[in-house]
């Protein structure tokens, strides 16, 4: 029996497409590790997506993904800039420090989840990066969408892209849910990551209708040491011996728009979902909600009619006084009948 | 178009019975990282197939199983003594070096791919394990079956689960080929494993069928300590979000005898392969065939007719005399008219 | 020719008594590694110091004193709750998070260098400890004196200590200045250490008038841990051949009182120049002045006149209007004639 | 009392010009973290004695003198081979292991300690480079005088550097007894090390006469990426905040051929007494003395006969028979007389 799930987009399943393509990916024998004919397309497929040459490898977990580029791009001794509540800082169980074998996550301030300039430069220059005393200022690390739902402009991202190419820092975008930031922006992929500045992408796909499998996309001169990251990956047990069936999962989801399709289905979902409860008594947003998720303080009465619908949620922080906060989030496979029973629900 | 390739067993695809356990997996919300109803099994399917309770992690590669295993077992100033052969020691890119913080992998001789007690005891005894200045005695691993395709036996895992005993030292496991191991020894999971003094079990399945999955088995006393390798799982990205899509596929594999029947048939296809080809003139065994893997020297012209049938092959490493030796794998998936056909082949 | 510097206390020399320590300890062949008579008679020394049973190793540095000392209270996925301007947090390069492993160093603000239970408390409960997502909640780690020449009183520490005993968080002092703060303080180093629930000390020496000496010393439950901090001890370098040199200078540094004369004399010194300079035009305290460290804003003009008695100082860090700030250090050679001239050049 | 000790030339204490120098440095406030003018005097020096551009770093001990050498010649996924007595392979704690980040070191066999080109170059190329599966050859590294107080001649260095540049390696030589070495051979310091291919030393001189200090030598192009060795060896804690009084012993080492000459004392004090040893019954070699090191193979009573002298001894490994094994030292202040005394009693 099929269950709607607002607690996270990762509590979804996979996409018909991709579980068609890991079907038809099943004949025979291939080589195995990646030299399949499937993997050995992929960095045309994302090439044609983001509009320049790229270097590609898919892993099976965000986690991983992150983890790998924070080690591509910090030395052990280097400090890694980054939002406080982003996933590198408080979500990977110290897999950015492990993995880097030490780099610093500095963590910083921001409003609804977003870096501004003028703090990165501040936190960046603090230490004179010649001092061997001092974390040596090595990389800018942002999420898009955030942590929060919301989304950096345009702007926001070519600035920070600066700061970090004047200081001599590489740029990582964490896109866990970088489908849903294109989808909502209507920029190109190649204007939000290496055209400001990013150098390296954690290419989000399992959120979004992959069973499970992410890519780490690296662009222009930071592809110079692109030999380095293999190294990373294999060390990390990401070379998966039947990579095909992971590389098939890129395949679909970039073939006939799909990422983007079922991006802009949840975000559709999420806005319609957001705008529909704040018509509730109480409710109210925490965050804009610019992507596909929404977090609400509300009565703890409407959360237990909410919950009375059947649909799955992950339990409300209570504040104690009859109120709490809750995450929403809406996925590829959001059903628009199951927003408006959950909205009607809520407004009682 | 279906293609047969004897040069591994990681190049076939999936089982269709893995494949349709994926697909009934795939409906509605399910919590994530490991919250759904299949991996809250698995620990009770494993605990049926192994007599014994025990605790068990679903991860995605070999690389990684043995990686997290190696962490497990030894501290970062310790040493695990294994084959010279090994994967952990050659295959997985200083990997278990890496997880673990430095834990020396001390590489042991032995023929066919087998360590024996005399040498284990040799070396874990050649410095006081208190001493400071030296690498502390702390595991053993094994693999079954071996690099070289070979077996253990039953007492010669107990011996040596015996020696590790009495030093005091951890016994892994690599089972990346457990499965055919089992089918071929004819004794029950548990008499290869904790009866034998085994304490973690990298438990393979992605080269038997699966689409990408093993298990780390713990056994006994050493359970005490999961909470460890529960972080450690989580910091390698090995807590997938959508986990019951891997869980699934050990659920599917232990059912119904599965695991064992794919492993049997690649067994035997390896049995027919081998004492065929060895009929063809100057093709000569360079292990015993225990298990799904051949180890041959033959005439280079032998390798060429070989690959004239269009089967996959990995290349000959060749001697410079007109001979090579090659490794012919067999798989759950081996068609036996294949090997008829290979076999004819190859006696010309 | 002597020359005065007022830049750190680690630009002075070496105490006359140290010297001549190890002048004695040069006398024939000893057993290395810390099999000399000194070293064995350090726990003792230290013990009645301490007044209890305490398990001691020393050290070259503080900088691998505290690297030693954080890899010892947290687990690679474990977080140190620290001051944001705390040396373990920015003046070690990195070192921590690499001995640890990986541990994450989550820095806190607060007044003077000083951290309060409140924010301690807040920010390790701010994740559930069993969430294996998260930083696991492992230690607290303050400065004594703190790198602003403030200190905790010692209700201050007890408090901190209890949070992290009841939070079951190891605590560690960073005691680079512990002897000013036990000069300054008049409490028993037992009552500031574990008595207050302290399990690590790092015990400075240098910058009080050792050559190159520092102590990690472990106190109560925590020491039948010991046996992994001698394998850290050793896998860093630490464990010096000839090890006499070093454990004489800890043991003519306490004999006689002479590590809390020295420290009482740079303390009151440093409240002599303190005092004195603030009678200075536009001179202004930065923190309250509690060991040996002065941290001013002055007239860059009061600074020209400073710098004219040919005395040694770091750069001032200019604000660009006139003024800037600096920090002054007094130790346990500062002679008080110069102190006296130092405060005359200021006043003008 | 002054006691001779045959145990080891760590027992040893402290030259007295090295004792002076300490004492001498030891003047009023200078700039410390090595902003002195003894350690910017260090690569002149050095560059004198090396006939070449050279840069430098002092560190405490030759545990951290081999890892940080290790750490900078071999990424965490480089093979570095060795001997497989080596220090770095089985004294130091797994510190290589640790400090390079899991670089995986390959131990080899070689008579009298020594490696030989042939094995080094089968064992470097039994991997392709370019497979990221397999540990990537990354340097050499060979200990000279060797762990056996053998040396290899000046031919067998340079061989050994044909190889290691041939195959992209970096080479590096634990020269712990360099001085010893060098006395020995009568080549220059450059015909040892740069001019035979070595890229990285470490230079020994605690062994030689001084309290505490090596220095790390780096040659050539490898000079290019000094400025990441300063960062492993701040972050080790090995930025010495009374750098000047590690610099100083360098400095007076070098001075007046002090270190050759001590050096060629000690190697003097053991090819005499080796000569003198082996008159005894049943006293035999078991390497060649070629620097200050001997083991031999002797009856436990004459052992004892040796230990009536009331000298110093590590204990003998007894071979159960009535005989054992012994290693014996002499060092810059072994006496001659004691020498002949001991020769003496042995001889009985």
């Amino acid at each position: 029996m099929a269950k709607t799930h607002f607690g996270s987009d990762n509590v979804s399943g996979i996409a018909p497409e991709i579980l068609d393509a890991i079907a038809r990916a099943n004949h025979g024998g291939v080589d195995s590790y990646g030299g399949d004919d499937v993997t050995a397309s992929l960095e045309k497929s994302f090439g044609d997506i983001f509009e320049t040459e790229v270097s590609v490898l898919p892993v099976g977990t965000g986690t991983i993904a992150n983890c790998l580029a924070v080690s591509f791009v910090a030395p052990p001794w280097g400090a890694v800039y980054c939002h406080r509540d982003s996933h590198i800082m408080v979500d990977e169980a110290n897999g950015p420090e492990f993995f880097s074998g030490g780099a610093k996550l500095a963590d910083l301030p921001g409003d609804h989840g977003r870096l501004d300039p003028v703090t990165v430069r501040a936190a960046a220059t603090a230490f004179d990066a010649d001092d061997v005393h001092h974390p040596m200022r090595a990389a800018l690390s942002i999420t898009q969408a955030t942590e929060w739902g919301t989304l950096y402009s345009l702007d926001q991202v070519r600035e920070l892209g600066t700061v970090a190419g004047k200081l001599g820092m590489d740029f990582h975008m964490d896109g866990a849910r970088f489908a849903n930031a294109i989808a909502a922006m209507g920029c190109t992929p190649a204007e939000l990551t290496w055209k400001a500045g990013v150098d390296v992408l954690s290419f989000g796909a399992t959120k979004n209708g992959c069973l499970a499998v992410e890519a780490l996309v690296v662009f222009g001169a930071k592809r110079k040491q692109f030999g380095t990251l293999r190294r990373l990956h294999k060390r990390a047990g990401q070379l998966y011996s039947k990579m095909r069936f992971f590389s098939t999962q890129l395949d679909a989801y970039l073939a006939d728009n799909n990422w983007l399709s079922w991006a802009g289905h949840a975000n559709a979902q999420a806005k319609r979902l957001s705008e529909g409860l704040c018509e509730a008594d109480g409710v109210d947003l925490l965050h804009p909600v610019e992507a596909n998720e929404i977090f609400l303080s509300l009565p703890e009465s409407v959360f237990i009619a909410m919950q009375a619908t059947g649909f799955g949620f992950y339990p409300i922080a209570s504040a104690g006084d009859g109120t709490g906060t809750i995450r929403l989030v809406t996925a590829f496979d959001t059903d628009p009948a199951d927003v408006e029973t959950l909205i009607a629900a809520a407004k009682g």
